[in-house]
């Protein structure tokens, strides 16, 4: 009941960012749906903050999928960018969930991630719990466990790309 | 010196994030300078990274200019916007002191903002203070509180943007 309530708090969050950059100034009032965009500038800002948000993701993922490929891991760098997974994660419903399918406007995000709210939240969760389990394993100075934890990583990825991005 | 050692950290993060892209595989070792760019693609990939989380500050501060313009303030939102920025804040110096300066890739960063790290991070560290009194005031349910704490976070915003970007 508290993570609907957060969920929808989150929302109201972002919907009223985008609201004051199309200049309305009011701040809407949560909902536990996927939010439509208002307008094909609101469509297009909630592009640019979601593909934003996974630069970011991206940028600190990237290197620990490096590190599994190499063999050669960074306790530090995996508890860093662990921490910083699990803050966007918590991020990340609110940059995700606008509904932006009734423009024409240029996105791989798939119709069906706006139509599957509590599939993608447990994804996020999924994601989460991964950045947690990363942070964990980097305090762990097991090479096995860091393998592990950042493989968990690659599948949750690969779990919501395969569903929700084109 | 905490703190030092912490910035060097960080950027052996993001340095080990680009050069994964660039799939050179390695982890580089900590700076306390900012790290040039190692090729036109590093310099790419690190725009992008800092356009990225720039977007991020934006999408959490605009609501909050709204707040301000329009003398109607939401605490909840101030909370959990303040929160996302410090947590922002923290991931900064790492995607700004990239020094893209030796290519010609498109970016509104003067160059002078790679060759005075200790004033960046001064006004990394105002951002980071700005973004913690605005959680702060969102519990004194006090608008005059509300009104001082954002508009500290457009003094943030502007003394760094009239120093280092175009």
């Amino acid at each position: 009941f508290h993570k609907k309530r957060e969920t929808g708090n989150m929302k109201k969050v972002l919907a009223s960012g985008l609201l004051a950059l199309c200049a309305a100034g009011t701040v809407l009032s949560g909902s536990a749906m996927a939010a439509k965009a208002a307008s094909e500038k609101h469509a297009e800002a909630a592009i640019e903050y979601r593909q934003s948000l996974y630069q970011l993701v991206k940028s600190n993922a990237a290197p620990m999928f490096g590190m599994l490929k190499m063999k050669k891991f960074d306790p530090e760098v995996m508890k860093t960018n662990g921490m910083r997974l699990e803050q966007l994660a918590d991020m990340m419903a609110d940059y995700l969930l606008v509904d932006t399918t009734d423009f024409d406007v240029p996105t791989d995000a798939k119709p069906a991630l706006f139509s599957n709210e509590a599939d993608v939240n447990d994804k996020i969760a999924a994601l989460k719990k991964v950045a947690m389990d990363i942070q964990a394993a980097s305090a762990t100075g097991d090479e096995g466990a860091y393998a592990k934890a950042i493989a968990g990583l690659g599948g949750t990825c690969k779990s919501c790309h395969d569903d929700y991005k084109e």
